[in-house]
C-alpha cells in the first residue's frame, strides 16, 4: 500500500483522536466485525446475484477490512507487505503445487 | 499494495489451478474465516497477553486476510487503494470531526 | 433446553476453574469464533457437498455454539427461551407475512 | 429446548415460505453474521460497559443465533442436547480436568 494512502488512514484516526480506543485485541474483534458485514451481502444469494446487487457494499466492506488491518499492522508495527511474503512463503511449505494442485482440501487432508 | 506483491499472490493461485473454486461468495466466507481465526489468538486473553505470546500467528492471519482481499478485489475488478480512499470519503461524511472527536459511538449512535 | 442438561454444561466449567475467564465479552468472541469454525466446514464446498463429507464436524461445531450460549445466557442472567420468544415476536413486527412471503430481503430492503 | 417452541421457530418460518432458501450453507453463513452483530456490541468497550449499556440488545442477538441453530439442526435432522451431550464428552477428553484446571491454553497447547 502506498506510504501515502497509509497515511490518510492514519490520519483520518488521529483526527477523531481514536487511537485510545485502537489496543490491538479490540481492532481484531472490529476486523472480523467488518469481514462479516462484507458476508452479509452475499446471504440468501448466489455469488452472481450478490455481486449484481451489492456490488458498491461489497467494495466499502473491503475497504473498512483493509482500514483495519491498516491500524492493527501499525498498532503491532508490522508492514503489511512483509507480512504478506512471509506468510505466502509458509503457504507454500504448506501447500506444495504437487500436492494441492486443483484441490481445495486444507492442507491437513491433502 | 505493489503490482509486483499482488502478482506474487495471483501466481500462487494460478500455479495450483485454484481459480475454479475462488466466486466471490466463497472468498468472503474465507475471508470471514481467517478474521475469525486472527482474533482466535486473542481470546480469553488481554490485549498485551496476546501480542506477546501470538504476535507472529497474528501477523500469519493478518496477511491471510489481505491475501483473501487481494483475491476478492481481483474477481471483482476492484482496486484496493480506490476502494478504500472512496470509504475514506463517507467514513469522513459519517463521521464529522466535530461530532466524532473523541467518542467510540457508531454514527448511528453519535 | 433441560435444566439437567443445562447444569451439565456449568459442571463441565467449575470442574476445570474457567468461569474466572468466562466474562461476557470473551464469550462473545468465543461464540463468534465456533460460529465461524462452523462455516469453514462448507468453506469452497457446496451445501450438499459439505453436509455429506463433514456432517459430525458440522455437528460439533454447532454443538459447540450452544455451549457458549448457555455460559453467555447464565453470565448476563437470561433464559435462552424467554428470549427467543422475545425475539420472535420482534421479528414478527420487522417481517410481516404479507410483506416477507416468500422474500429474502432484509427487512430495510422489503 | 421445548418441542413447544421449536415448533414456533419452524412456524415462523413456514409462515413466511423461507425455507426454499435456507439450505445449511447459507444457515451457517447466517448464524456466522448474527455471532458476529452480537459481538459488535461489544466493540470498543469493556464487558462490564458493554453489558450495561447494551444488554437488550445482546440478548436479541444471541436469541437470533439460537434460531439459527434450530434451522440448521433441523435442516440436518439433528436433536440439539444429542450434539451437545457428545460434544461434552468429546471436550472432556480434550481437556481432562487434570491437565485443563485453571488453565485458558488450547487443548492443543496444554
Amino acid at each position: 500500500m502506498k506510504e501515502e494512502l497509509i497515511k490518510l488512514i492514519l490520519a483520518f484516526r488521529e483526527n477523531r483522536n481514536w487511537e485510545q480506543f485502537h489496543n490491538p485485541k479490540d481492532l481484531a474483534i472490529s476486523l472480523s466485525i467488518e469481514a462479516s458485514e462484507l458476508l452479509e451481502n452475499f446471504q440468501w444469494k448466489s455469488s452472481e446475484e450478490a455481486v449484481e446487487s451489492k456490488k458498491e457494499q461489497i467494495a466499502d466492506e473491503l475497504a473498512d477490512v483493509l482500514v483495519y488491518a491498516v491500524y492493527l499492522a501499525q498498532s503491532l508495527d508490522l508492514d503489511l507487505e512483509d507480512i504478506i511474503l512471509t506468510k505466502l512463503k509458509k503457504n507454500e511449505a504448506k501447500y506444495p503445487i504437487e500436492k494441492a494442485f486443483g484441490k481445495k482440501d486444507k492442507y491437513t487432508d491433502l
